[in-house]
């Protein structure tokens, strides 16, 4: 649908909008529920690790006096986070978008800026998990379904064309903005998909589509960048996984990545970041 | 439809399948006529350049003893080519298929393996010209409308995967076969489009699908390699821009192109190359 | 020689050693002499852009309470900067170091650990102007004196090998620490020299360094990175540039690279990033 | 010294010169005996692998009608090898060469010039195994001698300077000339050091003074490239190494190794490759 459902008047509160701020790791996640079998307990992880970096970066811009907009496919989804930054004393709304649909993206970005304005900053932090639960002689790429690739398609390469389609003319216009995308690895360059893993070789067109952007938006005045979180984040159903357990040294603090997009943000525009790689102190960094 | 014209038995000959066999600057092709607004007289030129890579590559295995498959989304563009390659004395078949469908690409593959086996060697040359003509004003990413993404997508992420899934199971099972795409500059990173480019940003996906193949199927014996072709290709069409008439130095000679796909596939598998950039002595090489 | 100048007692204070803290662009420096036939005026700058990088990450080290050591070859090329950290209320001491010499390398830090402890932070910002001033008929590499090619690769190779050598021990002993680079868009590849430029193609072994010291360092919990600045630095040099007075927007803000530095250096170790580059908004990124 | 052994006439004969021809791995070379206490016998082993790439090459360019230059620090060490290839009706001499000083290389370039005339073909595979003898305790960049790294530097950065100050010129006043380098996967970013590997960080120069010649020379028609050998190649030495043994097809064959040198050489020069990487079937690329 596409309603913004947070009604309160934002004033003149900057707008920043995480579209897929919720986690597939959350507590009552599709990863978490993959992995454990069902929900987890998250009462005992610090509410900025609760929802992953969607949730973790929502929580740190709205800390920062944004108004907050969440996008998800089912605002359900995105109720315990929208009410954590409400009792915060953050202003947050909700609206539904499917990345899969252009009149999802165009009605969605179109409500809100009825309710609350344009968006300051965009946080493109969507993701899927196909192949994840293919079995081990399916490891190789002849084996992934077709619809499988049409939705990773869907999430990383053509979903993110139409989002800066819907985004990029009015920060053109308005001379400022950031666009900021959540990555991965994978993003860096095509690899061999291991059994356990999503199809992530299309998150290249993510990274590649953040370089198109910086080159063609910065002189605009608008910020773009891709960042390349390169290691397992925080969250309820990644803590919860045996390697976590075992190599904490390993697990990434999303309050810690919330404060590099919040850096990125802030960055002086005569210095500005278009990839930004975080890697956990342990390993070693991908390339 | 994808049936196989060529009639003969072609023996034990081994196959190479050029998907996408013809020229948009063949001498009535599609950017040829956009470029010099009609058809040009290509008699001048060595048959080795009348159509682009595609008919250099399929004329040089030809000449090697391959009994080639042309694919074309629409056989009479491939009548003249495959009458040239005859003339040599090489055997050559026309196969209709279309990038954007799966069933086309399914199809076209079980009628070539049907009539002449299946392919020893895949080269994928298709190309799309969407965004070319976008005026000055509409140079941005804004302005490229959702159908043209869509094509490019199909011709450079989707079509590209589902001939590998058509193709990849029999190289792995015979234990040998060559994958090889033809590519430009433009995979090698996201750049900003110009005025008068196509929207070639989703071609960072085939060398990103090349990657990843050649982690996957290297071991089993298939040789995968992306091929950066860095510079302007001699053809009818490129041959008669103004460009090409005052810096003849910058035109690349299909026919060593092609030598460099036949060097590709009969490398020592102690020592494959899984991409190979091609640019003219005159220019500084893309990257 | 290598005996710290700065005498106070520095208690606890953390110490931050960045070498070659003056500017080959300062108001007296050897470029701003070489570009304009003399000094020029600095009165009108910030004090934060008189002395380029170096000047800038050092005086916002002491801002955040580091005892601050500047090297120098001369140490009175640092004594205007010393004075005005002071000013600021800044811990700060110069020694002479000079990068082509092991034994001035190793006494410079024997001498700093012995009067203020040793380093937390390491910022390496030695530079060279060595080919800037070779004609436009001396363009190619042939024409580089063998004794500039050496100054360059003691300036970007060993002397920073030397140093790593010095610091990396007591790093890793003590279980932190970071060593950040600063260097250019040269660093990235291999480019020909144009004529006023400097021979920087061996700053890429500066960019290497980094990468191999990432890899066998973090895990210790040592900090390293190679910062990219991809731009014309505000400088008293270099602000009076035509090319700057003509295009202000190109000009870099040498206290926002310091910010840069200090986020570096305290990202959470769960999310380090180890290559971070630094662009205008209104150029497009090197690569 | 640097006189040239062979004698005879070479006529109108192209020359090729292969800088470090003989190979650390042959029968009774330095990294050989290392690893197996002492000589191995080559009598089994092809002869176009009994002397690493550098003899492949050298066979091949023989061979194809070159007058070979074999160049070494001590004339005996290439003794066999001459030999080989005459009795193979290959013309071919040695001289003394030693990358460490300038004087050295100027000397061999000149005797060179004077007794068979300048280079085609210039082949750069010095090699050293400096590090490679470090015990486990000592993996650490830290450990690593000063003069470890001066050897690593001149043979992987000041010297490949130095030869192409003395070659560069002539072949650009020819207008024609290939200078290729043998490199390894080490060059293409810094790494960590393993026990039992050489320093090879400094490689990375190779490759960055391969693109900066590409750069400059490419348009004189001059022909540069940076070959990456990116496997074990197959000699007496390593050969006979357990993990040889074990895994036969991750060794590489010289003579194709000698044959991408062969194809580079011969390119269609509006068609040439800059960098080529060789890699077994058996093994994920480097990068």
């Amino acid at each position: 649908m596409g309603a913004a459902a947070g009604d309160e008047v934002t004033g003149d509160k900057p707008v920043a909008v995480v579209i897929g701020a919720t986690s597939k790791w959350q507590a009552d996640g599709r990863n978490t529920r993959l992995a454990h079998g069902g929900d987890v307990d998250d009462s005992q992880l610090p509410v900025s690790a609760r929802w992953g970096i969607g949730g973790a970066i929502a929580q740190r811009f709205a800390r920062e006096g944004f108004h907050v907009v969440l996008t998800t496919r089912q605002a359900a989804n995105a109720a315990a986070l929208e009410a954590a930054i409400r009792e915060q004393g953050g202003a947050c709304s909700t609206v539904e978008l499917d990345l899969v649909s252009e009149d999802s993206i165009n009605g969605a970005f179109a409500a809100i800026e009825a309710s609350v304005g344009p968006p300051e900053v965009l946080v493109l932090n969507a993701g899927y998990l196909e192949g994840r639960d293919l079995p081990p002689e399916q490891e190789l790429l002849e084996y992934i379904p077709v619809e499988m690739f049409d939705t990773a398609q869907h999430i990383a390469s053509r979903g993110p064309f139409l989002v800066a389609k819907a985004v990029m003319p009015g920060m053109r216009e308005r001379g400022r903005g950031s666009f900021l995308i959540t990555n991965n690895a994978a993003s860096l360059r095509g690899r061999r998909r291991r059994t356990g893993q999503s199809l992530y070789y299309p998150r290249v067109m993510m990274r590649t589509l953040a370089q198109v952007l910086t080159e063609e938006y910065s002189e605009y005045g608008v910020h773009v960048a891709n960042v390349v979180i390169d290691g397992l984040i925080d969250s309820p159903g990644t803590r919860a996984l045996p390697i976590a357990q075992q190599r904490p040294e390993i697990v990434m603090n999303p309050a810690a990545i919330a404060d590099a997009f919040y850096y990125l943000h802030t960055q002086d525009r005569s210095c500005w970041t278009h990839e930004l790689q975080l890697t956990p102190y342990s390993t070693t960094p991908s390339y």
